[in-house]
Parts: C-alpha cells; sequence; structure tokens
C-alpha cells in the first residue's frame, strides 16, 4: 500500500472529534482531579516492556493506552495548585493552534510561505513587547535554555565580526564573561557548550535581595582584563529561577555601555512582567540590553515548548550563524525566495510551526490580558508570603519580588532541611498541591511559583493548610499557626 | 478576571471542532490543490502591518484569518509533489497526536510523570529501530541539527571524560573532526557552534559516487596527528542531503575502531532506510557507531519537529549534558523522582511532549509499513532516475542510491545554469511540482528529492512532462524527448 494516508478518513475523524472533545473535558476539569499522582508500577512498566512495534496499531487502541496510562500521570502543570517549577499552564486556544500547526505541518526553516511570515510577526511583536526596536531580529526557538545559548554565541561571535572565531574556533582566545551567582543554570551551559568553558562565566556575588552586587561586578571585570582576559558579555537576569529577584537592570546597561560588553538579559519568565503595569517599572534598563531570552511556554501560558530570543542590533545574529549552501541557494522567486530564512538566525535547519500557537496567544489574550495573568500571580505570591509572616512555625527566606515565594517550617531540634525536603514530598503525593525545594541561604527551602494563569489566593491558602498539617503529622505535635 | 480559561467552553469546543474537520479536509485533499502558491501582496502585508494586539480578538476571527492567509500559502510540503528539500508530509495520526500532546502541555525536561516514560520508550524503540544495544541513551530535539550537535559535542567530551573540557573550555586543545565534503552544513555548524571553528572539521574528499574517499581520510588523520593535533571524530553520512549517498560506513567503523575515534553518523533521513529490507543492507556498519542522529520529521513523517539523537555508551551523553542545580534537586519520592532526567542528554531543560507524535507515529503504522514507505520513495526516484535517462535531453548527474535525484535540461548554447535554476522557479510557480536546486560536479542540478508517503511514480511523470513543456516555453523550441 503506498503512503500513510487512512484507508477510513471517517473513522479517524470521528476519532479525532472523540479526543478533542476528552482533551477539552479533561482541560475543563483539571483543577477537581489531583495536581499529580503517582504512576502506578504496571503503568511504568508497560512503557517500559513494549517493544518497537513493527505491525500497526489501530489509532483507537493507541488513544485508549494514551488515556488510561499517560492522562492521569501527567506533570500536573496546567493544575492551580501546581507551583513546583516555572512551568506555565497552557490554555485550550493555544492546544488549538498546535492542532491547526501540526496539520499544516510547515517547516519553519526558511523558503517563502506565510507561516514564515507570522514567525516574523510574532518576533516583531516580542520585540515591541519588551521594548526592543522593530528591527531587531530574533527567532522561536525550544525554550530559554536555547535562547541563552544563542545569545552567548552572537555575543561572543560579536567580539570580531563572527566570521574569524566561527572558523578558526576558541583555541587561543581568552573570553570571559559574567552572571549573578543566582543566574539560571543554563547560562553556565552555555558557556560549557559554546567551548568557552563553565569558569570563563564568572559569578558575581549577590547583595541581601539576591541581586547581583554592582561593585563585586566592577572588581571582577577590572582584575580579568588586567590578567589579560577578554570579558565580552554580562548577563543580567529578569526574574531568577530560585527567588524571583532582579539584577539591577539600568546600572548593568550603563556599564556595560562603559565596558563595551554585550548586555545579554536572561528573562526567562520574569520578562512578562513587563506587560504588567505594577511589575513593568522592575525591568527598567532590560529594554537596553544587546540581546534578552524569554519564553512563551512559562508566563504567557503558550503550550510547550516555545522560547525566543531577540538581538538588537540587526545582522549580529546572521554574523553568528547564517552559512551557505548549495542546496539552499536563495532566489528571487518561486518557493526558495524570502530571504533571510530563521535557519540563518540559530541552530536548527528544520523548524516547526512554534510561531502559530505563539500568534493565537498573544491576539487571542491581547497583551493587557496577559499582563493581567502576571499580576495575579504575583497577587497570590505576596498574599503567600504573608501569610508565611503570619505564622510563626513558618519562616520566608527571601524577599517576594515577583511571583516566587521561598519560605520553610520551623521545627526546632529537627533536620528541617530533611522535614521541609520531606514535606514538599508528601504534600505532591497528597494530590492537594506541587510546591518544589531549592537552597536559600545555605537552607533547604520549599519553594511556591507561582506562574499558572488558573492559581488563586485560595489556592496558595489550601496549599499552606495542607502543608501545615502534614507537618503536624509528621512532627506528632501541633504547631503555633496563629500570632496570639 | 483571573485565568485565561474560555467564559464559553462550549463556543470553544464547537470551533475547535470545526477547525478540526476543515484541516481533516485540507490533508484529504491536499494532493488536489497547488503544490505551492506564492502569498499576494496584501497577505504578505497584512503580517507585517499588524501591531501587537493590546485587546483580545475572538478565535473564530483568528482562525478566519489562518484559514484565508496561511493555509493555502503554505511550505507545500504535505503535497505527493512537492520534491524540493527533504522534508516529510505529515500524517493525520501525528496531527492528532500533537493535539493531545498540547492538551496535556506536559514539561519533559523531568519530573516523574508518563510522558517522560513514552518518550523513554521512543528512544529504546529508535535504538532496536536503527540496531543500537537497547542500554543507549537519546534525546528526541527539533532536528537534525541539533542532534548532530549534541553527538559532535558528546564526542569531544569523551576525550577526556568531559569535566575538564567543561570547566576549562577549548582554549588550548588542538581537537579535529573528519567528516566528507557532502557531509551536511550541519555538522560545520556544530564545529562552529562547540567553539571548534570549522576549520577543525576537515572535510574528506570523496569518490564518483559522493561517497567518503578513505584513503584520504586516513591521510589526513595522520598529517593531523603528525602535526600534534588531535582527531577526535569522523562522521559518515548515511544519506547525503544533495544525492543521496552513503558513506563507506563499515570501513568507517574499521578505520575508527583502529584510530581510537568516535564514529558519528548523521542520518537523518538516510537512517530509516534500515526499516526497507531492501534498502539496509547499504546502511550496514551505522549499527556500530557510537552515536546516530537523525529526524523524525522527514522519512518517518512525523509532523514537525522531532529528531532524534542516540548514544551507544550509557554515561557518555550525561557527562557532556548533566549539571547540578539547587532548585532541580532529584528526589527518591514524589514529583522530583525519576532521575535521570532528560535535561541532563542535551541543552534543553523545558521541553515539549514530542514523544507522543512518535509514539503514534511508530505505533500506528509499524516499523514494516514505515519501511514501505522508504521503499516505495526509492523506488518512485528509480523510475524518475531511469526516465531521464531514457531521455536525451535530460542529464543525470548523479547515481541515485536512495530517493533523491539530480538532473538537468541540456541546452547547448544557452547557460545552463541560468535555465535550470528558473525551470525550478517556473516549475514551483505552476503549483505542479516543487523540486530544488544544487550544485553537483560544479553544475547547477534539479534536485528531486522523493520523501513524502503521498508521492508515486505519476507523480514524478507529471514533475518531468512538466518541466520538459516549460523548458521548450522558455527555450523556444522543442527538446528531444524521446530516443528515436
Ligand atoms: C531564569 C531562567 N532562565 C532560564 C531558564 C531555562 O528556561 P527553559 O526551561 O525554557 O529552557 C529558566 C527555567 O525555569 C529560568 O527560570
Ligand atoms: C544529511 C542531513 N543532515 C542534517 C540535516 C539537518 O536536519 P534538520 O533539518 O532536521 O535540522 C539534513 C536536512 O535535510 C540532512 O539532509
Amino acid at each position: 500500500m503506498a503512503g500513510l494516508d487512512p484507508e477510513n478518513w471517517d473513522a479517524l475523524r470521528a476519532l479525532g472529534h472523540r479526543m478533542l472533545d476528552e482533551m477539552l473535558d479533561n482541560v475543563q476539569n483539571v483543577a477537581s482531579g489531583p495536581v499529580w499522582q503517582p504512576m502506578p508500577d504496571t503503568v511504568r512498566q508497560g512503557f517500559r516492556d513494549a517493544e518497537l512495534p513493527t505491525q500497526e496499531t489501530s489509532l483507537t487502541a493507541l488513544y485508549d493506552q494514551f488515556s488510561h496510562s499517560v492522562t492521569p500521570y501527567a506533570t500536573g502543570n496546567r493544575h492551580p495548585r501546581f507551583m513546583g517549577w516555572v512551568h506555565g499552564g497552557g490554555t485550550p486556544q493555544g492546544m488549538l493552534a498546535e492542532l491547526l500547526a501540526a496539520g499544516l505541518n510547515a517547516n519553519l526553516g526558511g523558503r517563502d510561505h506565510a507561516p514564515i511570515e507570522v514567525e516574523r510577526m510574532v518576533v516583531r511583536w516580542a520585540a515591541t513587547m519588551l521594548g526592543f526596536p522593530e528591527t531587531a531580529t530574533g527567532v522561536l526557538v525550544t525554550g530559554s535554555s536555547m535562547a541563552n545559548f544563542i545569545a552567548m554565541i552572537t555575543a561572543s561571535r560579536a567580539v570580531d565580526g563572527g566570521l574569524e572565531m566561527r572558523s578558526a574556533g576558541l583555541a587561543g582566545r581568552k573570553l570571559v564573561g559574567y552572571a549573578a551567582q543566582t543566574a539560571h543554570g543554563c547560562i553556565a551551559r552555555a558557556f560549557d557548550m559554546a567551548g568557552l568553558g563553565t569558569q570563563a562565566l564568572r559569578r558575581v556575588p549577590v547583595d541581601a535581595d539576591f541581586r547581583m552586587d554592582m561593585a563585586a561586578l566592577r572588581q571582577m571585570v577590572a582584575a580579568d582584563r588586567a590578567a589579560g582576559l577578554e570579558p565580552f558579555v554580562v548577563v543580567g537576569t529578569a526574574g531568577t529561577v530560585d527567588t524571583g529577584s532582579i539584577d539591577p537592570l539600568t546600572a548593568l546597561a550603563d556599564f556595560a555601555e562603559a565596558e563595551n560588553l554585550w548586555f545579554h538579559v536572561d528573562g526567562a519568565f520574569g520578562a512578562m512582567a513587563r506587560l504588567s503595569p505594577h511589575y513593568a517599572p522592575a525591568l527598567a534598563g532590560m529594554e537596553r540590553a544587546n540581546s534578552i531570552a524569554f519564553d512563551f511556554h512559562k508566563w504567557a501560558q503558550t503550550p510547550y515548548d516555545a522560547g525566543c530570543v531577540l538581538v538588537r542590533e540587526p545582522g549580529r545574529q546572521a554574523a553568528a550563524f547564517a552559512q551557505s549552501l548549495a542546496y539552499l541557494s536563495r532566489e528571487d522567486r518561486g518557493l526558495a525566495a524570502g530571504a533571510p530564512w530563521f535557519c540563518d538566525l540559530g541552530p536548527d535547519l528544520s523548524r516547526g510551526f512554534r510561531a502559530l500557537k505563539v500568534w493565537f496567544t498573544l491576539a487571542s489574550f491581547g497583551t493587557e490580558r496577559l499582563g493581567g495573568v502576571v499580576s495575579q500571580c504575583c497577587a497570590v505570591a505576596q498574599h503567600l508570603a504573608t501569610r508565611v509572616q503570619a505564622t510563626p512555625c513558618l519562616e520566608l527566606l527571601a524577599p517576594v519580588t515577583l511571583n516566587i515565594v521561598c519560605f520553610r517550617v520551623i521545627a526546632p531540634d529537627t533536620d528541617e532541611d530533611t522535614l521541609n525536603g520531606e514535606l514538599v514530598k508528601d504534600l505532591q503525593e497528597s494530590g492537594v498541591a506541587a510546591p518544589s525545594t531549592t537552597i536559600v541561604h545555605g537552607k533547604r527551602a520549599i519553594r511556591a511559583a507561582i506562574v499558572n494563569h488558573r492559581t488563586v489566593e485560595a489556592d496558595a491558602d489550601l496549599m499552606l493548610d495542607t502543608l501545615l498539617d502534614l507537618a503536624e503529622k509528621r512532627l506528632g505535635h501541633t504547631l503555633e499557626r496563629q500570632t496570639a
């Protein structure tokens, strides 16, 4: 039989409608189920035992397996009480965009077609949204890890115009960059993958509010220059992953300008705060960056995956990534027209139609409503922080700048690190809420990241009340919940 | 208003069903429309003029815009007469998997949930499919460009166990690698991005059949060693992008073993030929590689994007990519259990549920039917080559190993390079077929890559007949179409 098209389109169509209905039911009712539940061993073993299929399986049977073995045991981030990691909640609108994108099956590496224009449009919108000029270049990628990597490559290639470093490599170069100790691990990974080495990323100390210490940065750059090294980039974070702190972006922009360094901002989730009138001022300076990395799949709630990198100066990104290949020659007309192509702006050649779900997200909600989600999440975080501070048996471990609250249960005479770690696992297994943990000031913290558009104050309350119940159960005595 | 969930779920649901129906109609009837058509200026300008939306737009209005301005002007690769680049055609089954994946909105960077088990399953299946041990590690990525990059990073880190190079970088190292002149540009780009520099990728000459010249490779490695350089990897291509040739993989495996080099295979599309009983023998030796990069979105027809990298020796990939971050600590139970995580095996932290469409593709068709698609595409290519050879005014420019046919119209006293380039654009603009061009032996070639599961011999015939008509029109005289 030639081709893979279904023999019976009507049956496939009917099944598709069932899938759509059931998935919409599932999303609509997501809050009524557990946030997360451990998968039974039989389910896990089912996947581990399954052999590479040589013959056809009906799509109905596969969907049945999906419904029973996958849907109930997913990550949980669509649920309003998922507070574990910086995960977006997704939207049904985004889901429908993905359906259409997969049906169209466009390849956005290049060539002249409408999906490319959609990506150009949303990249331009992203630039406007974050205060970059419309002429900025950019590309949608899997996530901020990749966006930050592209920015680091672009920044390093800007040192000598790109060409020499691209052909001769880094052997013999002494490039170094700077980021706060609180910067996300993907910045170090970018240095690692780029061959610069993680040591070439200098980790700048932070102040009591977890913001980069500018005096320390100044000293470190001066010392490196004196030692004959070649500082090329400074990375500020708009919304650090552990506590949500924001580096002093204006001071960083000034410093980078004075020192002729590339100023990059990692705004993985925090960049979206620019859409909230209340929080936008905290990001002042970000719009002066040479490049920004951020995600649509986090606070903008676009389904996974969708990150974005923007580069202010036209030509810089292409100088770092464009290649010329015989079979990809660019023409004046026909399907091979329309240069520059997105494959000139990053590592990917074949590229999916991520831009559609970004378009549908930005346009169907509009930036005001998306900014409203940011404000709402931050309000829930403030509410949670207020309750933590009002509860004698709890300790707030870091200031709440945006949407992340780090705190813990105080239990003198117990190993508090272990206790709080176990409590988070208890809470996750209860299905009621899913915060995560991190380390703050050397202490194991319970970390609640409020990123989901469905999360309201009552969710934070239920999380906290359940946590305290679990703590009392584990400790075998009551805790002081209220100030006298 | 809190949250982005629709106020009216019923209206959203009804619209979703309409989208699904119309997209299924569109896929079902794709062959009856043009392969590609240029987008009218008004459509293009509409995207270019659209401003960042601050307010809500109804999803109905957005869908309307999508239907009128995007659907008719897509890449064209779903059409049976798209032969332009190595693009898969997609399937409705894959589309439905994407719908479900986007609805579930799982993040596959890590943690303990069923989608992760699905990805582990399909990576294990991929290993089995390509003759790797079940213990191989791997990860789904955007495409072969990224897969090849991950393999190059992994190979380089294997030189000294990874740790030193990851922290100290490449300054002072003299690593060099080898690939044929016919290797895909993404291998050089991987060297570029990794900081090795494109010069560190030695381009080995090829024989008359566009296969790597083993004697030349031997000499180059010896010369580099003698010069104090450190050869670390040799890349063989299973299915080169310009002509579909296959490097001598068994000889490469032997050589790499003897020289203690990492043997990587770029099987972007060609690796899938292992599923065709007729073509599998041509890939012998691939299963001995240290790593393989290949795509599901090409010959396996999974919707974009879906690539995969496999690494034979357990631990190697994590040695190159794993990090430890406080907020990503791995636990014994709860949501943060289930290490190792996929974020330890590549650059991405947040990761979409690509694995679902791969699962549905492999399981719903089975490897035999997918192998049948490979055989079918190669048969069409053979048919086309036979017709080219039987047509006096056409010239076959390269042997047809798999599914790519490079040929051109012979027109003495004309600039044949220009003529053939213009003809391809004419053909694309006609809507009848979309081949591409490349350069073979210094000549501009028309390149037909048969990758779509819907393509049959009649499609190749219609492409060729239309091409000859267009050539006659352009030249103003008839061409010799039949041997006397
Ligand atoms: C500040 C920051 N940077 C980078 C990242 C990595 O982003 P992604 O998971 O999209 O790769 C994160 C993830 O949470 C983050 O919070
Ligand atoms: C041989 C080869 N390698 C690598 C690639 C790049 O793959 P991708 O477009 O999935 O990044 C291609 C693309 O056609 C290819 O043919």
